[in-house]
């Protein structure tokens, strides 16, 4: 068994599209607590208070909802290279980018499934203004209390018509290891969850309910508890977010998590993983059947069906 | 700057030494809440009830307390290899054990204040009988509740003479990373906090006050929140066990902490440290100064003095 | 408006009928937490560790399940006799009881749905013994940590035919207020919730879906936070415990709750109502439509159909 | 044994001095989280986010520091009839007042010690504009979660030259009872704790180090949870709030604790108190020796020595 690679540190940020920019952007900064480092014509560049980059969220103005990109960042400057010739020799490279306000050069590729990723290591830091400066040095900002004030971005999920397929990708392209899985009785993946450091996951993949390709299902910010997320519930309750599933306990990955659709449509999860780490580094993923699935969630709640349907950017079924 | 190395996945298993057995085996069996994996005519083998290994702490009988040894287990049997070539070069090595009950071969050696280390990756799994195996398959045992009923093991603390040997040791040798140190005025290093993954630190050493070498300061557990060390608190109190310190947080790591004495007078933690993890390549060690450290812990607490001389074996002061 | 009356001091205890005696009361001491007074051929005493008094929960032997009886304690022998003669001459009387193993004389009435009810003042308070006794003397039994380790008996809610006249009864009989109700549509009452003091409620009659009478819906004890209650859904996922419904908070009360069926059937809860109670002197019911409730829990989580429907002793709906 | 009275229904609201009127009210506002209802020219009027009434807490400019007058709303206008009755009797009252802006005609009188205290009934309720309206209407204002988001006022604490005074004072004048209590091994009390219904306490008295009169220790509010007083911590810390103890938990009355000075230096805490209620009728008041005090706060921790000295006014030891 190879040993993990951790060529690549950890998901960097997300480019999330919006056609409700100036509502998104207040929801994302007043109602689920991240702090806006800057901002031009097309995008807001978003962050969790200890994020230590001066992006995690990059909100963009669009005629849709769903995915712009995503970004994970190397351990260094050799471990970009080697990364960027094993994705162009298993064609899926697109090519590198001068930048963005956010960090520097970046090679772009995509998946089995058409959603865009890129991989960097030079990067912009957070730089905390005067006012914004914490009380104690070894975290990025302080803690400022304002709405549900999300700590650091902790993972997404992504649609995929072929998660079989995108297993195969994730392993070889990032080094990733797959944490945990859903094995369909039909012999399909129904989802599969990757991690490339010792979180338990940084990005998911469930199968498209729709069968199409490049959909969005979620963006998860990580607080410190689960009075964190009971306390965001009332938050978003008192600030009328749709709120669609929890708090609960995912029987996957144990993840506390409450999710909400942003102004646009697009889901977002608060979440706690209590301390459950990824630490052995011969992990075996752990397979779930649909039998197993049927339970529920950890406590046995019913998942509610538009978890399993709702993804951005919206299909409508009766033009499939 | 070297990329991360990972060579060493994590901290396995600390051997902590007792002069009353039976009491401390009481004590971290029934009130702190591990499981027994095993035991021999020396030793017992204990575990959180999410460490996946066969043992994260084996208990000792001796005529004194402290430090039997610490192991670390590696990312491969490659990376062994490769980290006992450097120990070896570096001069501290001791020699290959054939393994214990609880793990395979391993590697010995000795920081430069005469700590015993090993490295090993042929490891024992920990498989649930059947009364201990959980409803939800991702985690190693069932949550069985009983007294603190800590998680995993998160970390140790170390006394040391002179902690800047100390630093530059375990980087070289583990391939450590040193996420946050104190710098006295007198030019030495007061503590070193080291990490070989993503965790914010797995070992810390601190300056002996008597100067003396080769003593413990305490060993720490994970739970999976803060209310659980609130918890915690009440059952050492209702348990007659002796509480030093806390709940507070601390300043340096930000951890929420809890620290008592074990029967036989070895320091125990209980901790939690929310959702912070150390996840950028290039961190740069956070240093504190004396004047810092003098504000107390996080909210303000004055540290205790006993938490700056207490350590085992215990040493008396009047025969130094 | 009347001011309080305040006759009667507190919610006293329960009697439950089980079956399934032996597994009913291993769930209660070793799942539920609850401590063991003292057992007779057809009883056992229950309490939480805060519970100052002998009995909160007396579990009987019985051919079925369901309600025993409702015991509520005076404020003193005055108010007991003030309250006997308001019920006598209100036609719902039954009489005396030479009084229990665990209180003295008692005045048994039946409310206008036939369940049984007594009101009592002498009591036998609880002596811990010397293992049970507690660090801080300010609580009754020390924090013993043993499975959910409920803290004190809360409410209990029970099903009737008509919540309306049950509204008349307790106002007058017991001196209760209501602090929530449910109006339905068709101008019945859908459910009623009361307090004899300055807790939100102690009791709570919701329609019985069969349109039986004298059923049972569930007894709750309280733990001091809603982690506890997190916690607790662990300790009952992992013992086999049937979790029906929760962690999540109603909307009516606030109350952050967890549903289970102990192995008899009897539907039971645990409960953490923050920092809630009901001080105002001249509180005014709240009343929620039946548009309101449609909208399911406070956060949305739409109320499982059983919730509505499984009440003890069982009703079999072909027989009616 | 006279049964419980309760013609005292809560404690009403507190007028607390300040000499740094802007500041106060930023931090009020601002950090403790509480909700304005308006101001004059002399005081403002505030209130946690769960008070029914008006004000809680008023805010006046003054010269000085310290206690304004304490107001409890008794349970009917007939109660307060009765209690006016007693009070005058006793030789301790002042007389009527028209009111003010946040209730109707009120009694004046003093306790022994020379604090002023306020009975009233008719008061102001707190109607929430559209932009307040909480989500649920079983609470009077959306949780709308600034700073430490206080929900309802508590309890006090005086500074009183007599303790033992104001003990037959307090359960005479007021019909409180006591429920713990503080013996000197002098043979004073070193301080009481009352309540007027089944909160564990809405005052205390202790006494005062300087042996002088009328001065203030502190007010509380209560929030839901413990994490809630750890998170409180945060924010103080980050707003550069002097925090002077905690969070720690209380051996007398369990109370879980954070005690900050405001920007005029009246001490102000947040506190948790879990399911405690004083539900017994017959309650006998838990008497702790200086013995036992020593001992510190429940898990250890040594009491700060300015909490037995700072009190406002402040006093100058020189001058005594």
């Amino acid at each position: 068994m190879a040993e993990p690679c951790f060529d690549v540190a950890h998901l960097g940020h997300v480019e999330l599209l919006t056609n409700r920019f100036e509502e998104s952007l207040a929801f994302f900064v007043n109602v689920y607590g991240m702090t806006e480092s800057g901002r031009n014509e097309e995008s807001a560049y978003l962050r969790g208070w200890d994020d230590y980059e001066y992006c995690t969220l990059k909100l963009t103005r669009s005629e849709s909802t769903g995915l712009g990109h995503v970004a994970y960042r190397t351990s260094s400057p050799e471990a970009l290279e080697r990364r960027v010739k094993v994705i162009e020799e298993m064609g899926f490279g697109i090519g590198w980018i001068e930048g963005d306000e956010s960090h520097g050069r970046a090679y772009r590729f995509r998946d089995p499934d058409n959603h865009i990723f890129e991989l960097y290591y030079d990067t912009r830091l957070y730089v905390a203004p005067p006012e914004e400066r914490p009380a104690l040095k070894n975290i990025a900002q302080r803690y400022h209390g304002r709405g549900v004030c999300v700590r650091r971005i902790d993972h997404l999920n992504l649609l995929a018509k072929n998660v079989s397929d995108i297993r195969d990708f994730m392993t070889k392209a990032l080094g990733s290891r797959v944490t945990e899985q859903i094995q369909l009785d039909n012999g399909r993946l129904g989802g599969c969850w990757f991690t490339v450091n010792n979180k338990s996951y940084d990005i998911a993949y469930t199968e498209d309910h729709y069968g199409v390709s490049g959909r969005f299902h979620h963006i998860t910010y990580a607080v410190d508890s689960r009075e964190d997320v009971l306390r965001a519930a009332d938050i978003f309750l008192e600030n009328g977010v749709h709120i669609e599933s929890g708090p609960h306990k995912h029987a996957i990955q144990g993840t506390f998590f409450l999710y909400v659709y942003e102004p646009a449509g697009n889901r977002v999860e608060v979440a706690n993983a209590g301390a459950r780490l990824i630490l052995r580094p011969d992990w075996q993923p752990i397979t779930w059947t649909e039998t197993e699935r049927k339970k529920g969630q950890a406590w046995g709640m019913k998942t509610i069906e538009t978890f399993h349907t709702h993804g951005t950017p919206p299909v409508d079924p009766t033009k499939l």
